[in-house]
């Protein structure tokens, strides 16, 4: 049994530039211990449910302390039968590919 | 302070006919008591983000009891200074329409 | 034949008040003639591929104008049998529901 | 000037193995010579957007071909000033965390 999510958030009041918000997410999604991979317009994360949702709830409580507008998104795919999917996941379609 | 969230949530491994499934969450959604908005690609919801996130949990939940493999997708939307935003953000555009 | 859209389009480097932006976009979709139906978290655009492309080109230009850094998402679900679907999935949520 | 999408499409008439239709699309986006990351939950592409939503176009149209519902979403990230996001954006964020 497995949840993977993409994962993105920033402030949307604080001008162009988000990465330091954006850093103070990864660095909890790290201590998290959680199978994780940090790409250009977000985060997969992997883990039972429950464990993954904890990990939002800390990202979005670290931005709120000092933002007033925050924009968060998640894409979730769970699979029953899954494991080890965020690599998994890739090397089955690499392995599609002709 | 409020979050607003859109929320799809639907079984990849059941065919072209997902709505008896959108139904069970939509059910659950109504039964939450939180402010909704039911539209074609997700349903709008207001609240704490603690309330919101234990509605989606509870969908997600009715959902693995007989799906295999699930697909959901939430975009978040959170002010401090924010309330009866679910109406209210739709009255502040349809304003500045010309 | 339907390809039905969420569609959300925002500057990031505007700060908190975006709603003039939404608007600029919004009315651009109204000018399309496309089925829509503005929500809080973002407008479903109903119509061919091609159309609902065009009619997210020109939000996208239209906001270029002025604002350096943009964010938007677009969900899509394409059914190749669908037609009127704008109304027609809420409905069919809604007769399920008891 | 750059745009930088996630993008995610599969098909759900297919039932849970949709790894060869993935696999399509991501055949096409290697094809396109744009700048590109495949990842568990989507494919981060790179360049002008005309350029990336006539991929996006071609992968619909390869599953248009034999898929009677397809799902996709795009989360797109422009900045004026921006060029090489696809790495950059990773590192940006990388130096930042303590």
């Amino acid at each position: 049994m497995s949840v993977l999510i993409d994962f993105s958030i920033f402030p949307v009041d604080k001008g162009t530039s988000v990465s330091p918000y954006v850093a103070r997410a990864v660095s909890i999604i790290q201590q998290s211990g959680l199978d994780h991979n940090l790409g250009p317009m977000g985060t997969s994360i992997e883990g039972d449910w429950p464990e993954v949702m904890a990990v939002v709830n800390r990202c979005f409580e670290a931005l709120q302390t000092d933002c007033d507008r925050i924009y968060f998104t998640i894409k979730a795919d769970y699979r029953k039968a899954g494991e080890n999917r965020l690599s998994g996941k890739v090397r089955s379609v690499e392995k599609k590919l002709t």
